[in-house]
């Protein structure tokens, strides 16, 4: 996988050997998006398989199963993490319901089959989210859009910046507002670097100057993705979603979360119920100018990652099965 | 003057010899905050008089024009800038009136006494302010704060962490959950490390997150200064407020502006009118982590360095002629 961490002063790509390795990967955002995470720990999983010293079925489904709890542990608001994990030990429970006389390798190959497919799924997943979603963006429109959700945040293309991506490719001019999102700035390091790669013209701003924006008139539509949809459609995103889509709506701009359903948890009843990772506070302390650290020595800070957009602030969700309007309670439902 | 650049890293006095310098000084933010660029350029009237090699009263008073018109073009928001200037210049035009045979130097004392009276004026200024605001502040607080509004932003003590400070001092207990405050970061900068001086418990927070903090009740005020107040009560102040206040608005927390009846313009009649400066997009670009610049080569960025907050996001506006409350169109007329 590509290392997050460096872009874009380096393009590194680490291979990784182990499960326990992909666990790490994920825990320290060497790869972070919800579905690129998803992906990345159902081949942990596949790792795990091949890892295993089990010689019989029942000794390897325990190993599988460690496995898959500590991958699941990782990292706990996106839900495609538990989707992707849940999705492979789930096939092979089928499998070993179905088939008698099964041999641990045949299993090996269900885990990297099942993987596989999850991955492949993704792309055409997110072309055809894409697809949907351009048909709300105009020529000549300027798009703010918070964190990465390109190609780096899933398997490729993008969720949020794969609209972006084909709007551009059907010839419409699009200028993106890249908010610069802090405390990890994925909107500097990554969007940034994506739109680059891509020829499509962007500005960094810093997240405060997002309203400014959309005050002055200057933005025709907020995007982002989602790492988790409640069954109401109150969105868990990238700490700074819920200002900025109050923003939106305090100027009528339209606010679209772009995500795959495998984003969406019927199991949660609303936002508040979905778990906030609080990260180290050295994200946001760390930050230096010219060399030098930014913030006091002995400093103290708080590091909440993702926060809950109600669903009264979103427009429309976007899906690979259509775009989702309101009343979402009713209509995400459909949409699952 | 405190080089305002080089905190929290180095605490570094500068002296001004020449007003250019204070243009400069106050251009490049060595000296930063509404009120203390408005005592910093009077003083540099002052420098200016000092210089000045005029021997008739008609020379030296255009050598004065000269300077003040270059004081007043360094920073366009905040109007305290042209209110210390203008106080200035208004003291000598009403001496001049008053009297007749007076000597260049006679004027070279108007002007240095009437900035040393906008200087200590303002210390009492604020000390009223913080007192007025002081009863809005409940033992066992936090308190949400933008941008940096203390002893560094004024001559001394502060306007909104004015307020927290004698607050502090009255014996409560205060958490100040502070702004970062991108681009500059005066929050990280400055804030913290004068909360650090007072011994008044902080936490950093990325501007993102302060959604987060108010949608889970963790805030009971929003505290911020201005750089301008139109006639209405619309408050440009740095950027991020206009989010801030929307997001305490959206959890019915209350947000109060501290500032001195000079941040008061009476000519401006909404905030729509205000001009806002848009600085080097370097300051959104040069972020730094472990020594590695954030942004790609050749990334373009936009950098407004202040917002308009709409007076029905306003609670009350703290002054030290005492607290106004809505509706601004009338009250601020009869505060001011």
């Amino acid at each position: 996988m590509i290392d997050q961490r460096r872009l874009p002063a380096a393009f590194e790509v680490v291979t990784l050997h182990k499960w326990s390795e992909v666990v790490e990967a994920i825990r320290n955002m060497t790869v972070r998006g919800a579905p690129a995470i998803g992906a990345a720990a159902a081949f942990g999983l596949a790792l795990a398989a091949n890892e295993s010293g089990a010689h019989d079925t029942t000794a390897f489904l325990a190993d599988l199963e460690f496995a898959a709890a500590a991958l699941k542990a990782t990292r706990p608001t996106a839900v495609n993490l538990a989707w992707a994990v849940d999705r492979v030990v789930n096939a092979l429970g089928k499998d070993l319901a179905m088939k008698h006389s099964l041999e641990v390798d045949d299993l090996r190959q269900v885990v990297l089959d099942e993987s596989q497919r999850i991955a492949d799924e993704d792309v055409a997943t997110n072309k055809r989210m894409a697809e949907y979603g351009s048909n709300l963006i105009h020529d000549g429109d300027t798009i703010l859009h918070h964190c990465n959700t390109g190609a780096l945040a899933v398997v490729d293309w993008g969720t949020a910046l794969g609209v972006i991506r084909t709007a551009h490719e059907q010839g419409k001019h699009i200028n993106v507002l890249v908010d610069e999102t802090r405390p990890r700035l994925q909107g500097s390091r990554l969007t940034a670097w994506e739109l680059g790669q891509y020829g499509i013209p962007y500005e960094i701003i810093a997240d405060n100057a997002a309203g400014y924006f959309l005050r002055t008139g200057q933005v025709q539509e907020v995007l982002f993705g989602a790492d988790r949809i409640a069954a109401n459609g109150d969105v868990a995103n990238k700490i700074g979603t819920y200002m900025l889509a109050l923003a939106a709506n305090d100027n009528k701009v339209p606010v679209y979360s772009v995500a795959p359903t495998s984003s969406i948890d019927l199991s949660v009843a609303d936002g508040s119920l979905i778990p906030i990772e609080e990260r180290d506070p050295e994200e946001v302390l760390g930050l230096q100018f010219h060399g030098e650290r930014v913030s006091p020595e002995g400093a103290r800070a708080r590091n909440p990652a993702f926060d809950v957009t109600p669903n009264r602030l979103i427009s429309a969700i976007i899906t690979e099965n259509g775009i989702v309007m309101p009343p979402f309670d009713v209509n995400i439902k459909k949409i699952k």
